[in-house]
């Protein structure tokens, strides 16, 4: 059965060494009691301790067993609850909560790290502790103070666990059209009743209670999305006193058979007449779902880093293990039958595939979150407005990017298996199965890349990705590494997008026509910028650790080499427009 | 459940209109009697029934309850038993058999399309029969007299099957280091002993016998590829008068779990001293074996290709069906609560591209499996040999990228289902399951590109590529559809071509460098040459099936204007050299 051991060094590198993290905590004053550079380190030894030896031992034998589903009622695959408890016990699932109500308030440029190993470990048992944080977001964010205090606790102590109930049988995407109601009663709370599919832990056996965030409708709302409310929904009522009482009608009607992610339920909720409470405003609960949508977001989008990375260490250990054929150049270990499959180029090229996207992404989720803690805890308005919007663009392509790269390194890390990599002994071949979903949940990628090219370049005027342009040159300025690549890439990109933006003008269909590709032709930048500082305080350091820094600069260089010219092509095929798109009818299909 | 439909229309397009088959038939003396236009069409028909009516619905079902296994026996899922006595009553398993010994003898430019419906319906299925057609060829190529006139006719009827045993714990691509032996017996046979594991229908239940043919070496037979027999062994020995007689000492050990094709059992085969039969001569086993292999690896490929033909049709009935959101240009369904997903720019995208992949494919697999026809069949030996080196040369294009965009297409056709897509209902995220394994054995795709870069270009000194570049020219001079593309992306290729054998002189790791990425860019300018034959075909009978015709011309401008400029990034980062893949030691991955 394959290890798990966090990359530990490399996620210091990219913390400390390269996005200076104890540096902006220690001038945030809500973080600088908090967290310090040892304290962030003690938290991820602590993190890879039971990522590692708690929770990844479950993954295969989750994946066999599956959840159960008897009398309404779900169960978690053995070895779950027992999990769960020293999970909650640790306070992980409120790592990056609010102090004020229980949380421990770690930055999120910290937290990814910590989200990056629980998904690598083990997809499913982290989606369990996942849609309570965001279900936790949401509610801070939005609920009132009674709620928050009734409910945010319990949460973030894993006591009890949070879900987000969007998606109807007819309506994912489009959540203008669901159905769902929401009758005001005379306490003040809402009658809810409707059908929610794709809910993911809508029940399990690990928490007293679940809480869950629902989207409905009042009667009367308008139609479309400004007509949808939120709505708090626990499975069983709380007390005054905070004891559970009576069990609210809301129950699990099936759960789904999936191609992977096997161990986290996903299940029918039916709502009938359950007692609910309004979060945030009539009608704007939509709004009060995006609140937490880029914190989300970048969390699902680091189940493609996690397995990812988990896809590369299995991968790495077989091909310096497996004996198979001589190098090209001439038998290399000569007292065995074959030479370890690692010296074969293309085996390397696969390989250095995995590790430069891998890698290039774990920065850009560290600088994400930085972008997100400078705008949620900073004190210049200046500053957290620029990084504010840079989180709006940047969220898409991480989320996308991410999980789109993440398929491919899985499957390039089964590919090194060859047929063992098909078998489901290696482990292999179930990270493709789980980490397949995540470039469908949250927002399928190609919702994700019309929210980037629509909202945050063409209708934003490109001011956005201004302050990114600038920020990348200003950087290049300091005679950084690559700088000559980066530069050019990003003039490609800045080009392309404002020929989008002429092109959106004349035709409506021009934004999708060009968005996936143009999300990878931003991902391909963003991956370059990160390169490119990773390179430049690898080549700072490089005296300290000189093997550990010169692996970056030769990863780097791979990734502009053969990795970054795949903005070409997906230049080209943008630049082809909308008009072959629509050449067929419907029927044609 | 999903339905499958046989593209008969399409398969009658590249099939008789595009590569003229019965042109061909007619002029080829071992053709002309056995196949006209009108028979092809008949068999075609008969092989949609089957594949869609009986076949396909054993599908699903197939995948959830999985091959089982008890005291040594394997027994296939529900239904399957009886589907093969129809199958083998319809006489399939010797469709392109040598009729001299009850094979029906088409042509494999037919069976190609037969092998595409098989594998569209159930990849689990198709595999008890590829295997069996597999070995046949094999024992028609090498065996003796005695050896065909007992098995053959057997495996043909389908009463019998076939297995190729290769692979060995320690010994996968590296054929040369397997350990089975084989000890000379006084009456002419062998003892086999040895362990072959990923053995595709080992054991079953659909029939009476099985004959492996295993790869084994004689006592002092030299070390490598060059010390290797091939041997046939039958589950059960077969009397003189052709009843079957005792056990053979072969016995399956176990079933593999496995991400996919899971009706299909892959076996662990020991083999302990049982009776076997030389085949072709001593140490030439190996080459024995490729003589099959250029059949074996198209068909193989078209897994690729059936997989995406199947997911095609459901994504684009889904497409059509689904309502979500309004389009861009506004509501097109006004009556309906949001328009059919077709709408949608970036759903359009991924139908086309699965279209364009998929339909290019058919074309190219109809092309080679033509070109093995002249090869096999044809009286003119300069003719012959050309066909012989395109065959050689085209074989791994085929298996590598038919199965690569295989890949690509499955996962498309499972976005555009959303959610839906992972769950089992659908079938989508089984297509992708099953495809999986057709990157990886029959050679993994990697082997199949060092195969075509370093032995079919390099090796050859790029003389078969140099007749299928001057067919290409030739074709373009007809004033073809798009030939200024093609001819732009057929000089790049020649041009990457001559760069790498230049390479190859100086650098040993230059071949496997760019071997993967040089196969997809061998692959897109072949289906760029396909598009450009299928378009001069449809702009030509564009008048009698408007709707039909046109259709192809805009796939085809699909093709030209997003699919093919993918060879720009290609061709960069194969020029970047091996150099990048080189810096890190074994123990920095």
């Amino acid at each position: 059965m394959p290890e798990f051991n966090a990359p530990l060094r490399d996620m210091r590198f990219v913390l400390h060494e390269v996005f200076q993290g104890p540096a902006l905590w220690a001038r945030l004053p809500a973080l600088a009691d908090a967290v310090d550079a040892e304290t962030a380190d003690a938290i991820l030894e602590e993190a890879a301790k039971i990522t590692g030896q708690l929770i990844a031992p479950l993954n295969r034998s989750g994946d066999e067993e599956g959840v159960g589903f008897e009398a309404g009622a779900v169960t978690t695959p053995e070895g779950f609850k027992e999990a769960w408890q020293t999970y909650r016990d640790g306070g992980w699932v409120g790592l990056a909560g609010n102090p004020a109500y229980g949380g421990m308030g770690m930055p999120k440029m910290l937290a990814v790290q910590f989200e990056e190993m629980l998904y690598a470990a083990n997809c499913s048992f982290s989606l369990y502790s996942a849609l309570s944080a965001g279900c936790c977001l949401a509610i801070d964010a939005h609920a009132s103070e009674a709620l928050k205090a009734t409910y945010l606790p319990r949460i973030y102590s894993g006591e009890w666990a949070g879900t987000m109930c969007l998606t109807e049988p007819h309506a994912g995407t489009d959540l203008g059209i669901i159905r769902s109601k929401a009758e005001p009663q005379a306490d003040g709370s809402y009658a809810i009743s409707g059908t929610k599919i794709f809910i993911t832990g809508g029940d399990q056996d690990l928490t007293e209670n679940i809480v869950h965030l629902v989207l409905a409708k009042l009667p009367d709302a308008p139609a479309g999305p400004k007509g949808i409310s939120l709505f708090l929904v626990p499975k069983r009522m709380v007390n005054a006193d905070g004891s559970l009482g009576q069990t609210n009608a809301v129950s699990c009607g099936s759960v789904e058979h999936k191609m992977g992610i096997k161990a986290s339920a996903t299940c029918v909720m039916n709502f009938d007449g359950a007692i609910g409470y309004l979060v945030g405003e009539e009608n704007r609960g939509l709004a009060a779902m995006f609140t937490m949508m880029n914190y989300e977001r970048l969390s699902i989008g680091i189940q493609g880093i996690g397995c990812a990375e988990a896809s590369y260490q299995n991968a790495a250990a077989y091909a310096r293990d497996r004996l198979q054929s001589r190098a090209a150049s001439g038998p290399q270990a000569k007292d065995k039958i074959a030479d370890p499959i690692i010296v074969h180029p293309d085996v390397r090229r696969m390989l250095l595939t995995m590790r430069a996207l891998t890698e290039g992404g774990r920065a850009f989720a560290t600088y994400v979150g930085q972008q997100l803690d400078i705008s949620k805890y900073g004190d210049d308005p200046a500053e957290c407005d620029s990084a504010q919007r840079l989180v709006a663009l940047l969220t898409p392509v991480a989320k996308a990017f991410f999980t789109d790269t993440g398929l491919e390194s899985c499957v390039l890390g089964q590919q090194v298996f060859g047929g063992h990599g098909y078998i489901r002994e290696w482990g292999q071949e179930q990270l493709v199965r789980d980490v397949r979903i995540a470039q469908i949940y949250e927002g399928t990628n190609g919702i994700q890349a019309l929210d980037l090219l629509g909202r945050k370049v063409v209708a934003d005027g490109g001011q956005s990705l201004a302050i990114f342009a600038r920020e990348i040159r200003a950087f290049c300025e300091t005679a950084a590494p690559f700088s000559e690549p980066l530069l050019q890439a990003l003039a490609q990109l800045e080009s392309i997008s404002q020929w989008l933006c002429q092109q959106a003008v004349k035709d409506p269909n021009a934004v999708g026509a060009a968005s996936v590709e143009y999300l990878h032709v931003f991902g391909y930048v963003a991956y370059a910028y990160m390169w490119s500082r990773m390179a430049a305080t690898a080549h700072e350091n490089r005296a300290q650790d000189p093997d550990f820094y010169q692996a970056k600069l030769a990863t780097a260089a791979f990734y502009f080499e053969r990795l970054l010219p795949r903005v070409l092509s997906l230049n080209a095929s943008i630049r082809a427009g909308s008009t072959s798109l629509y050449t067929l009818s419907a029927e044609q299909f």
